[in-house]
């Protein structure tokens, strides 16, 4: 399975261009679009909720994972190969929560390359090509180099105590695994103290409270309405964890 | 062909996993997202909304139906069987409507479990696996029991006169079949009164009027312009047939 | 492969239906959706856009492109036969810029009538099914005949000076072909003298720019924001070419 990653939107033409090159170089394989709103140019927020969410797939996943605010600078062309998944993307932290939480972890710099590249939409150019020759079982050794692991150099945190992600519904998504909290804890967001609840149904309407959603991380939501603006959420607020 | 109905949104996480677990369960099968911004969290709209645009599809069609306010609380997931299409998803009367206008009409009670169900995402973890088996051809016995159908408790109306969906270019589609409203009659919205066209060309630019959508439903527009913000419409605001 | 242009958004039902009648029609052939956010019910701007993304497919593509605000009207149905590639949709102008620069052209109109047509929905009545009997080999002089071309007479320049697409990033793009603009060229937009760059990463952050973006399309960005926000930028605005 081919599992998209990125912050190209939907409607525009990048998801399509990026879907024509892997269908055409990995025909039959499927193609699904995990993130397409990834935060938005913004590497250390889109790293915690790739880490929580690529872990979900299966071994054997390909995922290409395009939030690159330095495409066409000399930021270097990467695979992860993190648990049996394969990450495809640029080497601007956006893997080192992946890296860093896997059992078996290495880095591969690309070193094929397709063709010319357009400065500015490696994504199609060069990602999409590597993931699709991966995904049919190219190896690795074929198109890249075993790398420098840099993962611990950024001084990211094992977890990121802020809003990494706004949902459909208006519910806030931190960077913090849900399964590393105390259950009992209170998160502070938006000047509100959060209690725990197992889920939506489990607090009044009109609640704002915080809960492990369906795939790990803590979440901050309202029953019935939109936490993002009950509580003025946005990507970067700072989430505490209080007693 | 699998279809889905949902509010999930298509950006974020939750249509992807959905599919990611569909093309797991059903290689090979078309997955086709009908709606994906369904009424947010309003079973009833959607309830019509699903009845007009379910019928479309052929015979054999599973639908992966999930408009869920009260996923982890007590309501039963199920199946509605209805002239030969497959609707999987919460008891909640979203498939009221659907059950009532089909000729053939069962209903069935959910009864196998894929394992541990998150208790906010049954689309992912229960709807999606049930709706994989049953395109499969796995037989409906196996996955479930026939249930007792109380389509009719509720006391929704046969038709919904009320918006039931903002389109994309902001017409409004009402939950009231066209064909069963005289063709001479109006329709007021908004504090509009509106006559009946054929289409969009059929009246002068700017002008208000409502007509039988692709789908057949009566539908609110205005010709070169946004219905939704010209008349002020939105989901759950009322309908009335006038002379 | 078959490739959506359309301005029907993916959320709502026309997608899904549309491509339901692709899949029935042509089964196993890739659908990639190109733009489902086309310039709506603006066939000149999505003409120029359409133009420059067209060409980027391979020969034999099927386009099925729909922005089509006659629709129910008396204008022709059309497939432009353009260096190999088919671009099925509405006789309103939209073909005309792929047809003027195509080494080879011709223009047909669709004689062959599926059945009962919606009068508000040919994209799915119409429009896809011959779509889908074109990409599965069946011979263009069963389903239209050869019309005459009449691109040149709606008198529509060779490239359009003005913004057509704003993208997911808020950059705007024009309906210039970056190539034939002189390098050291500016473009005026928004008020603003922009010179050329590279790409983004050439600028300092928060500067406003030209490139060339990764379809040939001259484009207007900042680095690090958007351009539409900043210069006040929307679909339709006029671009000049300064010294």
């Amino acid at each position: 399975m081919l599992v998209l990653f990125t912050d190209f939107g939907l409607n525009g033409p990048y998801t399509g261009q990026v879907t024509a090159v892997l269908h055409q170089g990995a025909p039959g394989v499927p193609i699904v679009s995990l993130f397409a709103d990834a935060p938005s140019g913004r590497p250390q927020p889109a790293a915690y909720l790739l880490a929580a969410y690529g872990e979900w797939f299966p071994a054997g996943t390909v995922l290409l994972c395009v939030v690159d605010p330095g495409v066409g600078s000399h930021r270097r062309a990467v695979v992860a190969e993190a648990d049996g998944r394969l990450y495809v993307g640029p080497d601007n932290g956006l893997f080192d929560i992946v890296l860093r939480r896997a059992s078996q972890a290495r880095l591969w710099e690309i070193i094929w390359h397709p063709g010319p590249l357009s400065p500015s939409f490696h994504g199609r150019d060069l990602f999409a090509p590597v993931a699709a020759r991966l995904v049919r079982g190219e190896p690795l050794s074929a198109l890249a180099q075993l790398a420098a692991d840099h993962s611990t150099e950024r001084g990211w945190p094992d977890d990121l105590a802020e809003i990494v992600y706004i949902d459909h519904y208006g519910n806030a998504m931190t960077g913090l695994r849900g399964a590393l909290i105390a259950p009992e804890a209170r998160l502070i967001a938006g000047g509100q103290i959060l209690s725990r609840a197992a889920t939506f149904s489990s607090v009044p309407v009109g609640q704002a409270f915080w809960y492990i959603n369906s795939t790990g991380l803590a979440e901050i939501a309202v029953n019935g309405g939109c936490a993002d603006m009950v509580l003025g959420l946005e990507i970067g607020n700072p989430v505490m964890i209080g007693p």
